[in-house]
């Protein structure tokens, strides 16, 4: 089993230290093999993806992903900045299916700002479309306007869209997930307003016919904000594009108060993929040694279940994981008196220590 | 001065009702014409927006709008929907700014999802823009793919568009609002992935040299969904673009609990406005007389201070609305124990009273 481990910028690398500590620990012999990614990378090659790094991750059978990004690379030109590379790894290996849960656990609930008979126990799945939508759509650009109003005046623009395949292949995913679950699929769009969305429903309400067992239903990106607000265990498996998924995904996140535990997958249609945690590269705490690993190691947890068909040793980080939320150590981020803070490394420790 | 009252769908015409009451009880000579709009306009002319009620909304000075959409008109073509009555007023009239306070009230903090020292006092501004973006970019529509993957299949697609004076006349109405308040602005944009952003970005930084005393900062729309959630006292005046807008201001007013109680005015350059609640048509309580009335009524109170010059008989309103909520007076959606619950016209007639 080959891993393309790609730490990134930030608290990246040591995030990511720990997850592989975890897999070493866990005792079949990973194949895996670093390289750089991000502004590491443009440091050392001059590009955030390079092509060692992108055949790297297209020969591996799965990706160890960490994060990217850091406010020294702001000046940049934008195909050169760190997003840039995350973006390339998604379209280059056609990731299309992001999962991203958002769990509040037990021992987190106080973590949120919101009540806790709101979130606690909150357990719902974000499937994002991440290839196609308004971020890779052509043509796009800055050009001058035509707009009776506005003529003459410089104008950017970008394209959304989505054809029929690229939504039939995101609601089979979503539906199929939610078998698993308790069989409910909330779609997310802006069909009142957007052509692009009014293909996405009908080819959702299409794919339904197909789950007779799934219940799907619909609503408006701006209902949906409010009600992951309001009421978020109502929702079960929500599935989106990946602007509206971009946007909801985080906020979902952000509502369980501990994003510093929530891990992602980007999927392929072979389930090859690409994990990484939900929050990003941190950059004002990178090389403290303070930031939580545990989102990486769900990460990596993740990843032997959908890539590497083993679950038995996904179940057992897991449970690990528990273990060390139940024996109060938190990092900073999810520090409340009464625990034990711990750095990233004791972090590690106890994590491989439970295993 | 000239109103055009056009109550709409599902609860409009209970709580326009009531917002025309205090308008009438403050004594100067509106003149107040009332015409359908919405599913309610559909159903006497065919149409969501009938020339008549175009026209009056043309001539008018102000616009007090109730609320469109009932699920009886889902079957319609897009362009008959309710929906599309308040798309062709901003559109018509060029009603391009949006403002959407996001305000706690003291007696109503324990309504929010949110633990109330994360929502309490809460008092930001979302600065819609409400004419440009993807809401009325063109090309639109469903043609056939051209990517090489997908080629041949069915696709929806929309144009996101920005041009500088577009970008440059809301950049100013924001500034402006944040003189006025703590003189902070955060732009919230895609600019790691959108070109139109991209020039929102550019625009926002050169419009702010005019505001040194303006503090400008920038956010991606996705953290911005997370940091509403998490810290929303941090924002004051927030500025972005129509669709990210739509989403961000729908969940910042949730955050409140009390989405009952926000008013919304809709600005064209001359300060001409149309002025609505947040919240929906609500047809599921529509008839009952149990809707809130007081997002219409504060709504009214906009209306008197931003385009009618009459910001004294404003603060009566507000005023007024204060003191029945320290009266304890709720209607169904605010209520908690120990309040006294009111019916839709008890309210009116409080408010009426408390003048
Ligand atoms: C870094 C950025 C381009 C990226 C995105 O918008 O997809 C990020 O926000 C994410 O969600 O992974
Ligand atoms: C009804 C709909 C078209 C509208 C919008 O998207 O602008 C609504 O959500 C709003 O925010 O006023």
């Amino acid at each position: 089993m080959k891993i393309a481990v790609l730490p990134g910028d930030g608290i990246g690398p040591e995030i990511v230290a720990q997850a592989v500590r975890v897999l070493k620990a866990l005792g079949p012999n990973f194949d895996l093999e670093e390289a750089p990614v991000g502004g590491a990378a443009y440091d050392v090659a001059g590009h955030p993806l390079p092509p060692a790094t992108l055949e790297l991750a297209k020969k591996a059978d799965a990706i160890l992903f960490g994060a990217v990004g850091d406010w020294k690379y702001d000046t940049l030109a934008r195909e050169l900045r760190p997003e840039q590379a995350i973006l390339g790894l998604r379209k280059h290996l056609e990731l299309f299916a992001n999962f991203r849960p958002a769990i509040c656990y037990a021992e987190l609930t106080s973590a949120s700002s919101l009540k806790p008979e709101i979130i606690g126990g909150l357990d719902i799945l974000i499937v994002r479309e991440l290839n196609g939508d308004i971020y890779f759509g052509q043509p796009r650009g800055i050009r001058t306007s035509e707009l009776p109003l506005f003529k003459g005046a410089r104008e950017g623009f970008d394209t959304m869209h989505y054809s029929e395949p690229e939504v039939e292949r995101i609601a089979h995913v979503a539906f199929e997930a939610a078998r698993k679950r308790s069989k409910k699929v909330c779609s997310v769009d802006k069909a009142n307003v957007l052509e692009t969305s009014q293909l996405w429903r009908e080819v959702m309400i299409r794919v339904s016919q197909e789950y007779p067992d799934v219940e799907l239903s619909h609503m408006y990106v701006d209902n949906a904000a409010m009600q992951l607000v309001k009421a978020p265990k109502a929702f079960d498996v929500v599935v989106t594009g990946n602007l509206f998924g971009d946007i909801l995904s985080d906020e979902a996140a952000m509502l369980t108060g501990s994003i510093g535990m929530l891990p992602s997958a980007s999927l392929d249609k072979n389930n090859k993929g690409l994990y990484e945690p939900s929050h990003g590269s941190a950059p004002d705490i990178a090389g403290k040694g303070i930031a939580n690993p545990l989102a990486t190691i769900l990460s990596a947890a993740m990843m032997l279940r959908y890539s590497l068909g083993m679950p038995a040793q996904a179940d057992r980080i897991e449970k690990a994981v528990q273990k060390v939320l139940a024996q109060g150590l938190r990092t900073a981020d999810i520090y409340t008196a009464g625990t034990q803070k711990v750095s990233t490394v004791q972090m590690g420790d106890a994590v491989v220590a439970a295993l």
